[in-house]
């Protein structure tokens, strides 16, 4: 799993940093968070393609959602035929279509929009959901939005296994998959004598525009990545509170909460001329046990199983 | 006066060109023609500034008019008051307005939208007029648009005065005006004594997306600077004909129809991956007196009065 920051302006863009847009990918399947103006060329310029599954929405502000006509447009152009799921917070689904329809503009390919509702998942695939999670954005609805993997299998101790006289092949499967087994003596082997307990899949939080969200209850256990609205520096924290958003150290106060393993910056003003060091140093100082990043547009950070499971 | 040409993509942009977008300055007024998605971010790539005084939309095709919204906030969030002018085309002004409004955004600078009418002025300004002219593209109305300036006052000739004994001051003034004037010893000098023929303004003439446009009416003489849809080459004129395009010939063509000085070939089809070589060569094959350009996003085309009108 690996994400891959599109753009991670604030409401203005600059030339270094395009408006808000997150690419996850997963096994194949890929999910836009945001699509601010200019997201197609942002997939051109770092060689994502255009192959999404689906565009999750966290607000209506134009700087998260105005890239969508012109990636669903050229989606088109490119012969497209999958479906494409559009989800939108909750109350904007009406605006949405309005967007992409501007211009008399209708998708040759199936669009699938439906809205958000905190809690309720969004998207329920193959070993993964994605979950609307509350957050608090001034001037209408938002969301943010959790992927959570499924659970995984205990780890296989095959030694252990062999150990009991178990034979390699079919039972070994049969055991992982927590069935109990009878030997050709007539001993019967347990699943938790050769299996480990079930480890929890990955999560990346992903929080869109807002202020402090607290502890996430939808997600279950530590958050591999948190991405978070880190707008201003703890100087202009009145501002922050005024307009919706957070300071770094607020965003790193909620990687604490939400035991987050590393914390990406995100939607970072334009008044600190693209230098990221001070919201940076801030969020470092407030969580010194998380790796905290602030990425440049283009910049990917992949999401391993974490290291305590391989123990 | 001067031309940007911010965007020169056709309906897909590429990693080096832009959706439509060409910003025309001239003694301080500023027009956009045409605002494609990430026009903004090229104003600030190419340090233009966003105050403009106009956007003057051809048609409604997503590649022409997403950038609209998101350069309506930025020029908002920077504190912008003075009004702005959106001139849409023929039945486009309530998708225009529709396509700004998205997310419930309104300016706090007063808009006034207009709808263009083929050959009446949609923009009357000191010294020169904008006029919508007709073209023929598909899927719904379009126009290009004229820049005309008003003609300027004839070549005052100082030695021929001084020689009839005009003295140096107001008097000189009256007669560059066209007026009469008596001397001290009662002589009665005439305008035309000293004053040549008035002179033309000059043209830019902007067609957008278009099939050939032929001789356009509201031209008063020749076109200083013709932008021309050219995105298919001849090889590719049956596809310029179902998708109603130009191909570089025809729009040579359209140059030599207008006796036009010089040729800006703009919204250049990705299938040629950005060489533009190829409607160059046949442009310039086609009309061989036109100077023919295939401007690069960011390039700028100074527009000086003609040259035989310093003779």
């Amino acid at each position: 799993m690996r994400v891959t920051f599109l753009g991670t302006a604030g409401a203005l863009p600059s030339i270094e940093r395009a408006p808000s847009a997150v690419l996850l990918e997963r096994e194949g399947d890929r999910l836009l968070f945001d699509c601010g103006e200019g997201t197609q060329r942002q997939m051109m310029r770092y060689r994502t393609g255009f192959s999404i599954d689906a565009i999750c929405i966290s607000h209506l502000h134009g700087d998260h959602i105005l890239g969508i006509p012109g990636l669903l447009q050229t989606m088109d152009f490119n012969g497209r035929s999958a479906p494409l799921q559009v989800i939108a917070p909750p109350g904007g689904q009406p605006a949405i279509e309005e967007l992409i329809g501007v211009g008399g503009f209708r998708p040759s390919f199936p669009l699938e929009l439906s809205t958000a509702a905190a809690g309720r998942p969004a998207i329920e695939a193959e070993g993964y959901s994605v979950i609307p999670v509350r957050t608090d954005h001034r001037g209408g609805p938002s969301v943010g939005y959790l992927l959570r993997e499924s659970s995984r299998l205990g780890r296989f101790d095959r030694a252990a296994a062999e150990a009991l006289g178990v034979p390699p092949g079919p039972l070994f499967g049969q055991l992982h998959q927590g069935e109990s087994v009878e030997l050709e003596d007539g001993q019967v082997i347990h699943s938790e004598e050769v299996v480990g307990p079930s480890r929890s899949g990955r999560q990346v939080l992903y929080t869109g525009d807002s202020r402090p969200v607290g502890t996430v209850d939808e997600a279950s256990g530590a958050v591999d990545l948190m991405i978070h609205d880190a707008t201003f520096t703890e100087a202009d924290a009145a501002r922050a509170e005024t307009t919706g958003h957070s300071t770094a150290a607020q965003a790193a106060m909620d990687a604490v909460a939400n035991d987050a393993r590393r914390l990406a910056l995100v939607h970072l003003s334009s008044r600190y001329g693209g230098d990221s060091s001070g919201v940076l140093a801030e969020a470092r100082a407030a969580a010194p046990d998380v790796t905290v990043l602030a990425p440049a547009d283009g910049e990917t950070v992949e999401i391993p199983y974490r290291a305590d499971d391989h123990v």
